[in-house]
């Protein structure tokens, strides 16, 4: 596939990798600067490359073509980004500003959408033909493979596990203005907010109950609190009822759950997998392995890579 | 297509019409009388199709094959019966078993199923190329149409709108064993429930409190009762959130509402509409319209029939 430069284009850093056939050449990340405005993140994206490919003594001409995992509602297949909150962005022609920027052919997608792709190519999802990637962060992202391809619906809308509204009524509007998404419910900050409200009083286990982030509840549930173990249960089994939601209307052989709240590990992982299997029981014909992602904070930049592999593919015809 | 025999079995009633390319010809009913067993069901379908075939001056072997819509949950594209509850039927073959008690090609399928492609054939779904059907009876049904296709997922399961949970942690116990599905808060017996609760005071709108049926329910909505418009509003809510989660999956140009509790029209339409604009505001692309089904009771016939003629055509190759 020639060398393909790979971004994943994160709210505070942008991560970027150069690929050949075989695997990423080099590594290096730079700050998004998504203050400093649209133009200034161009520019940072652009230094980049530049700088892997000067690590790497290789020229920027040699690089074919661009792939770039985006924090954004996309539309009209990865084209154009309708909304990127953590960027400051809506409507906007990102793929073809970037390309003029670095006048090379740029392949955009959603990065939950691309980090899926990695897990395809590279990762736990390899050679697995229906799989859907959910990774677990601040926000819930999602991409979806059906048949060995990422699944994008008629205009290029990712497909968004976190939007699912499981808890109707419930009292926790997401920042997508439904109340009782996934998002809300299972996300870092609905971690930490529960946890807060159960967690009050230090214990052997716990002595510093200032809970600030997801990672010391997680900790704290491994090591035997259960108080911070009925938090994680708790953030499974909302998890577990929106995936066999989605078990009802998709067959799935895989799936990878990655991003920050991820690394709990089987903490996490088991009692979803529990719930799963209860709730799916009476409709599904087998069952759907669930696993932890494979490739770590990479799956995005493979994915970005896989993603502009394919779009120079589809350009050749 | 020849002369087709549509069958639509119901728990209590079989509904049966012979086709021929143009449209029905004949329709007719048979009690279902599933408590006499398995066999004799198949022999009341095998009447069913004689008496049509009488009533027409046709011979039975002038029909080329059977088209099948069956209340069930189905395997393998239809040809097997995973459960069918409403018959007491629970792993039979029973496309083989009506193919040799009828010595004809027998074409399957879940009879919600069958609705959506009837009404994408002949009713509201005409020329639209991905439609939902959802059928709101005692249970809720659905049919998913994409790109003009019936969409069965790998294994032939229905897509089950009707089992998606949007209340988790609900108090309401679904028949599926799940708790806080769409079928648990809005199908008939669910608007029966809420309705007992809020209506036991009579008013000049309804002076019987003796609420057995949603019918009522939605009749003293329409004359402007202000505790049944709540039950319905609520309904429709819930209704609401599940199809907009669906939309979040699946771009759809038409959801059709069929089936008894359909037949509220706009009084449930509207503020079901409503609150599906709402809740797919931040990620809809373009306005999914929502209509009755055109065909009513008949979609079920009108889709078995298309059935038959689609598996004929695919067996021909």
């Amino acid at each position: 596939m020639g060398i393909i430069a790979a971004i994943d284009l994160g709210g505070t850093a942008i991560k970027g990798a150069l690929f050949d056939g075989t695997g990423p050449l080099t590594k290096k990340n730079h700050p998004t600067e998504a203050k400093k405005g649209y133009g200034h993140v161009l520019q940072n994206i652009d230094q980049l490359i530049q700088r892997m490919a000067d690590n790497k003594g290789i020229k920027v001409d040699e690089i074919r073509s661009v792939g770039v995992g985006v924090p954004a509602f996309m539309a009209e297949q990865g084209r154009r980004v309708v909304l990127a909150p953590n960027l400051g962005w809506s409507d906007v022609d990102f793929a073809s500003d970037l390309a003029e920027q670095m006048q090379k052919p740029v392949f955009c997608n959603n990065d939950a959408n691309l980090a899926a792709l990695g897990e395809h190519w590279q990762g736990n999802g390899k050679d697995i033909e229906n799989l859907l990637m959910v990774t677990i962060g601040t926000g819930i992202g999602s991409g979806l493979i059906l048949n060995g391809e990422l699944y994008q619906g008629k205009s290029g809308m990712a497909v968004e596990v976190g939007h699912m509204v499981i808890m109707a009524e419930g009292s926790h509007r997401c920042s997508c203005g439904r109340q009782g998404c996934v998002e809300a419910l299972t996300a870092a900050p609905a971690i930490v907010r529960e946890a807060k409200k159960l967690m009050d009083v230090p214990t052997d286990c716990l002595p510093d109950v200032n809970i600030t982030e997801a990672k010391q509840v997680y900790q704290a549930a491994a090591s035997g609190d259960k108080r911070a173990l009925q938090v994680v249960e708790k953030a499974a089994y909302f998890l577990g009822v929106a995936l066999a939601n989605i078990l009802n209307f998709y067959e799935l052989d895989v799936i990878i759950i990655g991003g920050g709240v991820a690394q709990a590990g089987d903490i996490l992982l088991n009692p979803l997998r529990r719930t799963v299997a209860r709730e799916t029981v009476f409709f599904q014909r087998r069952p759907t392995e669930i696993l932890p992602g494979m490739l770590g904070n990479d799956a995005g930049v493979f994915g970005a890579a896989r993603w502009a592999a394919l779009g120079e593919a589809k350009k050749r015809g």
